[in-house]
């Protein structure tokens, strides 16, 4: 029997991402490995392995007719780490195709630069930087009238997907109060996880430090409106991390600037934000070009989350490590 | 019998910090409380109290004369955070009366602050956000490109008192490795704090991250020279949160402001720092006027271990929350 | 739109186990159900439902046809937390019918059993408890003379699923050195779990305490042969928990009644226990009829994971705290 | 300067105990060691050595004037794990001398012990082995009919020492719910090892297990008498581990047996209990020789405090792993 055909088709990602030499070593020892970078891997090379391939790697368009063409597929793993469209993910899993995300591999990254964003604008970090060097700063107490700290803080999450999972842990020894706004998760798991579930008046008006980590889908649009966003307390760290489309963002712009709350935000609507947007000229808000998640220890994390999986279903075992697609959030889910 | 007198002395604390309307009331259901604010209680009144006094709130001088004038005294409490030399702390615990100090209340929002000021640097937070303003900022992994995380770390602490007790837990979640440099403390206690004990070239050679945390002693002022800051690994991230003393503090702004690793620094060798100094025009340090520890939430903390302690004391019970004085180590402990 | 139709068909679950009055309350709150105690579901009633039935409770077979004739079939959820042969595992799945059993309900009792067999054994409680009777104790070292503890210990556990995942976090503050042997799942999944991978020579010749948690598939079945079991270091205390299959079972018990390592065996190769089956008589076995997971907390467990995921099944989200048949897995497990 | 002298006199603990190999090598690294066992140091020897001695490891008695002539002594250990009223603590604390105990060297080894009965109470796991023995087993539930479990319980600890310290920790993963009673010990303390302060009256009436692990003081002998045990919910699981003075004994036997309650006793009013002692014919109490914490882990992790902080006193540190006395305490607590 000749060894397992894994496609390798990773584009946008790099080699210098998801596949370094140590990597490319450890699934040449697991399979015949056929690769493409630089675009999509062309119709051609797609048709070419198809009736022998196993495992795909990347984000190569998988319809229902290609599926049927790929007798010995068992598993399809997008390394970018979202559910595109492209997929026939009911067919495939109506075959017993794995399909699998990396998105949690991206979650540790996140939540860590949550927590820096958050005590960043609870201490007030830019703003005494910048004072001490106006000449302006004051010391002790004097410079902290306004500081505050997660110890023993309400905290409020909208959303409770794989960047929730990933900042409870890290918030639990400053033994806070976790309340969860998600409308898909249960009460019994949140609970699990050490958080409340909550309605999301209750998070919104009730929380010191508010994390937005809700995905966007078809029915969540903005639905962070003007007066959803009004109900924020007077002063809270607010800080959006998972899309901008679930806010009306002007309006959290404008709350944030005005200092209704403190605002740190790592996701646009436009991504390059255009050179001449007037969100450049804000002067209370914490901005962050997109780097809350994408830093070279995700893609170490990444690799290692693929390999351990790939080795997992050549051997005949379930994936434990990425993400499995549900069809019906696939589905709903908006990438961009 | 008469219920116990408490001398409240705590300048330059003020009733704001140390005695707002719940402590005053809590204090007032343990005993007869002697107020004095604004500055030290002049030497009249302590005369007047020795006499009768169960417990000092305060800096009050304690030398010999004066314990031996308070045949009642069970305790003195600090509640400034350090140790004076002004307390004869030998014939104190001679007498069986606690000398404690607050400083454990300070630490837990030291030990915030430093997780703050460690992903600041390594996410180079800053950094973005003034690129995001001038309009030069990369998206994802190509703003990223010399970002480094906590998860997994080598990290390193140089010192091991309350700071480091309180920053390993915040660190835990990141299952770093944490290497402690204290010559005062055991591998064997280290070990069940979960750290690992270190020397300090180890420490300094070793750490992606490096927390100075030692508080200054007539032995060890400036040892952190120019010869030492050097060992440490370029890019590494810098956090000096205890006493400026311990570092040659122009060697230490100088390697920051060249890039040899990255800084942040919250305490100077004078402060006020002089509106003139240098320091100011850097470019590449991260500063912070002492507002580490002296937050509101600290003295919230103060006020709730002093009543609890006090407590304890005045029902014949040992204090659990202060810091008891090593009468030895008081003396070595330079106080500013 | 009529209110969802649940098909309720226990048995062997009593109502006492999955239908007390609250739980048929939140059903019924739910939709509109259809229950069936003290035998299965007879198949004209199942034939009544199939058009219209949403979620089906119990062990009810559900060969393709019958999965052919309910169109609105959104979940089958076995209460009885194993894997029965009379599902088309792979049919469901392509159908986009979650398959769900209760197996994780079960193991937080199977842990806690473990652990106070582990400790029974190690601290000879039984047979210190018996010499007290017979005015043979010795005190103190004397009577601990070979007693020894989890602190710091070498564990090792055969097999890592629903058991292995509850029992480690009970045995995390001994601070153990824990080690895994289990061809399913990954090193990068054990050490998440705070457990390291290991070969079965590793865990069996290594491990002061060994668990045996492995469930019976087709390819394991009395791997833990005379040989392997031999290969425990003597005085271990070895604790079976899952099932009597996968071990020589005259062979293990004749090797713990020899004193050769310590034994808890909560599991039978045939249940009961024929009346006269010599084992009855051994004198150093703890024994336990299959008691360690089936107790009310572990059935008031399974009512709320049950009623939990029935909620977000209906609500058109993903189950989150019942484990989802693995088609290949399913087939693979025997059931009993 | 001569190196400092070490006088080791630790009857009734042995050298196998206290001085093994390793442990005499590492004491002759740091000082000159005079060592006694099988009996007190004869008065010659102590008289011999005062004028030089550093540190005294055992139970030598240290009155007034012994303390006199002892001009560099820095700390007199207590490897027996009580405090002895052949000490003058305060005086010993006047001159700063470090007096010592390795009490909370036993408390990770009854702590352990304590989880171990409680299982046992709350599973019936003799009572199963028994009837499994005597041919009378149940399986699955219906042997199970009146087993419960840690998970999520109401636990009450009747004092909060190094057991309670010990063993809170043991029981987190389990999320229960712990009251303390501790009359010496405050709100603020027990809220940081995460436990709630209750009174007798809630601990007693209010636990499903009960945990007694106070000391024995000349104010709270006998203070569980028979009504206050009466108030322990029927079918509690109660476990004896600390002293037997602090309970009606007999009347704590009595209900055990009657089953009001399931018990568990490690210490005894007289030990060894007398031959003829009527309570060893009980069928329903759970007993133990006084093997909670004398076991050989206990006696290397003696070593290792022990170890660990002579190195910290001669290098001129506070020691960090031993319980210091507390002099009104110490005074207080009856040896025995």
């Amino acid at each position: 029997m000749s060894s397992p055909l894994i496609l390798f088709d990773p584009h946008p990602r790099t080699p210098e991402m998801v596949y370094d030499q140590p990597t490319a070593d450890a699934l040449a020892a697991m399979g015949r490995v056929v690769t493409h970078f630089g675009s999509r891997a062309p119709a051609s090379l797609v048709d070419e392995v198809l009736p022998e391939v196993s495992v795909i790697v990347g984000q190569t368009a998988m319809p229902v007719d290609r599926l049927g063409r790929a007798p010995n597929l068992r598993a399809i793993i997008n390394v970018k780490g979202n559910w595109e469209p492209n997929i026939a993910y009911a067919e495939a899993q109506a075959m017993g195709v794995y399909v699998l995300s990396a998105a949690p591999a991206m979650a540790p990254a996140v939540a860590e630069a949550c927590v820096g964003f958050a005590i960043a604008l609870a201490r007030r970090t830019l703003a005494a930087d910048r004072a001490f060097r106006d000449g302006t700063e004051a010391y002790g107490i004097a410079g902290n009238r306004d500081s505050y700290s997660l110890f023993g803080a309400e905290i409020g999450l909208v959303g409770f997907g794989n960047l929730g999972r990933s900042l409870v842990p890290l918030l639990q020894p400053f033994r806070p109060r976790i309340r969860v706004y998600d409308p898909w998760v249960s009460p019994g798991y949140l609970a699990l996880h050490g958080a409340e579930s909550a309605t999301l008046d209750q998070v919104l008006t009730g929380s010191r430090f508010l994390f937005v980590l809700a995905g966007v889908t078809t029915e969540n649009e903005g639905f962070l409106d003007r007066a959803r966003l009004s109900q924020i307390p007077a002063d809270a760290s607010v800080v959006l991390a998972s899309r901008a489309e679930v806010a009306d963002f002007d309006a959290l712009l404008e709350l944030g600037e005005a200092g209704r709350f403190r605002l740190a935000v790592d996701v646009f609507p436009e991504e390059p934000v255009p050179a001449d947007a007037p969100m450049r000229g804000l002067k209370n808000v914490l901005f962050s070009s997109h780097r809350a998640g994408g830093m070279w220890d995700s893609y170490a994390r990444i690799r290692e989350m693929m390999l351990d999986d790939i080795g997992q279903i050549l051997a005949g075992h379930p994936p434990l490590r990425l993400q499995r697609a549900e069809p019906r959030q696939a589905a709903a889910m908006r990438s961009r």
